[in-house]
């Protein structure tokens, strides 16, 4: 029985008799023994395994060279050098599978792109395996945050055949061969019309949780935009928590309790992948991570948010008044050095935010909420929904949309409407907070971007 | 602070205050109060609320009618009455949002097919409600499951250039308009290709497998086919495991202790909603639940498999042979009939299965795997996959695919190959398993069929 190695480092005991399979990392031959570095990507660290020259299996040592497959078994004894408790006392080797010298990922620095470009084969690098287990462990806790708090996961539906908020430009997705010259027509596609990628799963989880109470999607939505930014990604995943009975207050507080959960869970839970995240990606990684689970998240109103920045006396690339949106360096601005902590910014002019976000008594702002946090900017955005049936049809009205594509969606209105919010975190940007990486297609197994779509 | 009726119904003793908000299921007047039957979708059951007559709000009680959303203060006490433990004694009622008279789901019975075309309320419904919380919680134990057991959760992509397996029809993906005269050129396309929605995350599975050992996916899977069954939708979600080191028979070990902590944990944790399934949708449910929990899992080689159907002397629709792939009525006398338990069935002959599976000794089996349980046959597929590059590359010349396509899955045969298995498990198939619910469209919170794209 193949024991992992994270299970063997972290043995209480010696074993008389342990079974490694995995890939070598390095291997060190002296004449009476190789010390091989092996790896199976259940954790960050190798194990060491010690073995003789002579014992069976030995004679294929020279093919055991990085990146190989080997089973190992052996005797687990405490190790006498440095830095690691445990190591393996070969018996008997096995070589698996061998990785001939053109293996990429040789011992060496690889740039980012490279990486990329053997994405199949990157997750076997140190930093990535990292990236990659990270992902899992932030998915995991989202799963558990809102399972703890009685939430029902919702699959929101991928095809769709509405540009539900307007939130971005949209993929078709068709049976039809668009290079084809001779040109079909909608009603004699698949679904027999016009159908797209969702943005967003909100317009369909609040129908759930005007129904359950409280409801989060977790999965992919699509952007159609043609940005080549380190932030931008044609396919990402999104977590969209939406509570029936609920206002904007009991919003912002589910959202700050969901950042503190995640943050503090990855502090508490990823089994050494954060060292190296804190020793090669970003040395200030783990003090921002507590700066985050530790202070208070302040709240300030969009209006005061502005009058800050604006008697901040800071010259900003864009300059800010009342009625624009809050760029990433005024929201950094708030939340590193005004506020000195995480923030939430409530209650945004109406003229930018979309149909949906209830319009306040004022008439001009609406209950739209963003959390910032240090780095990174917002992380979370989010409303109280238009829960009045006149208001909302007046909104859509001023935004272009017909009563007749949201015909379900105004019903949620008209049958035991009742106040209702929510939010949207994007999954990739919270891994990028925690583990410090930069660039959006290296927390994506497979990222699809314009003009790659490849593996 | 508001209380969740499920939380309330739970409770282990009276509360001096209680604050409920949810929906009208019914309600009953007389002179001196009215009973509400209240619901919020947290359980299946009701709280029934005691509103005596003048309490404030009681002068809108008339616009209290099903559908409404009400807000309720009172004390909760011991109910008097039969059949449950606690009610509410209400001091203050509040009027949300009405539900007027045209309400579809007043509280008769409807046809699945007119709660089909209001997918958006479905859900209110108690059959409904009940769906979808277990649709929750399947999946939630679906992530436990592999979580405990130290898999990390892979997010394959969903946008992909390759047929990856020829598993089925594809959607394509294009920015393109493929209703204009005028034909673009896929290289003039979004991702300057020819895209397409995937039907599987396996390959991509397989690179992670291949280097973090014991991974998993769970997400979206899509099929263009014309196909109008109440087995199949366009868009479904897929379980798919994939091991490292791991052959057939730990594949089959894998398979079978998922199915049985899948049901274990529906018959443990359902809070009541599995009561609906087996009073209204199939009387034998949990008789066939506990079956499957408590009768250890048969195997059996395809060759053994078609010897049984052949000397059962039954008369099948689909007369069998060696060589043919077994049908749902094969699959379910073995189950049924035959063995009287859940049957594994492995060793399928080469010519029936896919090109990536495991080419046996014998020359003309695989080492496929089905695994079959009882009502429905086939609810798991997988395979130990071809590990050997010679092999791998002469099925692929078999299946007429080429090795440019395929570069970086024989990558991972080229450098540290390894034997691996792996699975997969349609989400909705297992969910209609444990509901007893007979048509997909009924277990997808917004189905995807051809012509049907609505929501």
């Amino acid at each position: 029985m193949r024991t992992l190695i994270k299970h063997a480092l972290g043995s209480d005991s010696p074993m008389d008799s342990i079974v490694i399979k995995g890939w070598v990392r390095t291997r060190r031959d002296s004449k009476e023994f190789s010390f091989l570095e092996m790896n199976d990507g259940s954790c960050l660290a190798n194990i060491q395994c010690i073995a003789d020259a002579g014992i069976p299996g030995y004679e294929h040592i020279g093919k055991m060279s990085t990146g190989a497959a080997v089973g190992i078994t052996g005797k687990l004894i405490e190790s006498p050098g440095q830095g690691q408790k445990w190591e393996v006392q070969v018996t008997e080797l096995e070589l698996i599978g061998e990785a001939p010298s053109d293996y990429p990922l040789q011992k060496k620095g690889h740039t980012p792109e490279f990486l990329r470009s053997i994405s199949h084969l990157r997750p076997r690098a140190n930093l990535y395996g990292a990236v990659f287990r990270m992902r899992s462990r932030l998915a995991h806790a989202v799963h558990r945050f809102f399972e703890e708090r009685d939430f029902t996961l919702v699959h929101t539906p991928i095809i769709t055949a509405s540009d539900c908020e307007g939130a971005g430009e949209m993929f078709r997705v068709t049976t039809q061969d668009p290079t084809n010259t001779k040109a079909d027509k909608p009603e004699e596609d698949f679904f027999a019309k016009a159908t797209y990628l969702t943005v967003s799963g909100q317009l369909e989880g609040e129908a759930f949780a005007t129904a359950l109470s409280n409801i989060y999607t977790f999965g992919p939505t699509f952007r159609a935009e043609n940005s080549h930014t380190s932030r931008h990604a044609a396919e990402f995943w999104m977590v969209e928590p939406e509570m029936a009975f609920c206002d904007l207050e009991g919003d912002m507080d589910l959202a700050e309790e969901f950042v503190k959960y995640l943050v503090k869970d990855i502090l508490e839970n990823n089994e050494g992948d954060l060292d190296i995240f804190c020793k090669f990606v970003d040395k200030s990684l783990r003090e921002r991570l507590e700066f985050v689970v530790e202070r208070s998240f302040q709240r300030v109103s969009y209006t005061e948010a502005v009058e800050i920045l604006i008697q901040s006396g800071k010259k900003f690339e864009y300059p800010i008044e009342w009625g624009v949106n809050l760029q990433s360096e005024h929201e950094r601005y708030l939340t590193e050095e005004h506020f000195k902590s995480p923030t939430t910014v409530y209650n945004y002019p109406k003229s930018v935010k979309p149909f949906y976000m209830r319009t306040n008594d004022d008439g001009k702002t609406v209950t739209a909420m963003d959390l910032l946090v240090p780095g990174i900017g917002e992380i979370i955005g989010g409303a109280q929904r238009e829960e009045r049936m006149d208001v909302l049809k007046k909104n859509m009205e001023e935004h272009g949309l017909s009563d007749e594509d949201y015909w379900w969606y105004l019903d949620l209105r008209k049958y035991g409407t009742c106040p209702h919010a929510g939010f949207g975190m994007g999954f990739e940007r919270m891994l990028m907070f925690v583990t410090g990486m930069k660039n959006i297609r290296d927390v994506i197994p497979f990222s699809r971007t314009p003009g790659s779509c490849e593996f």
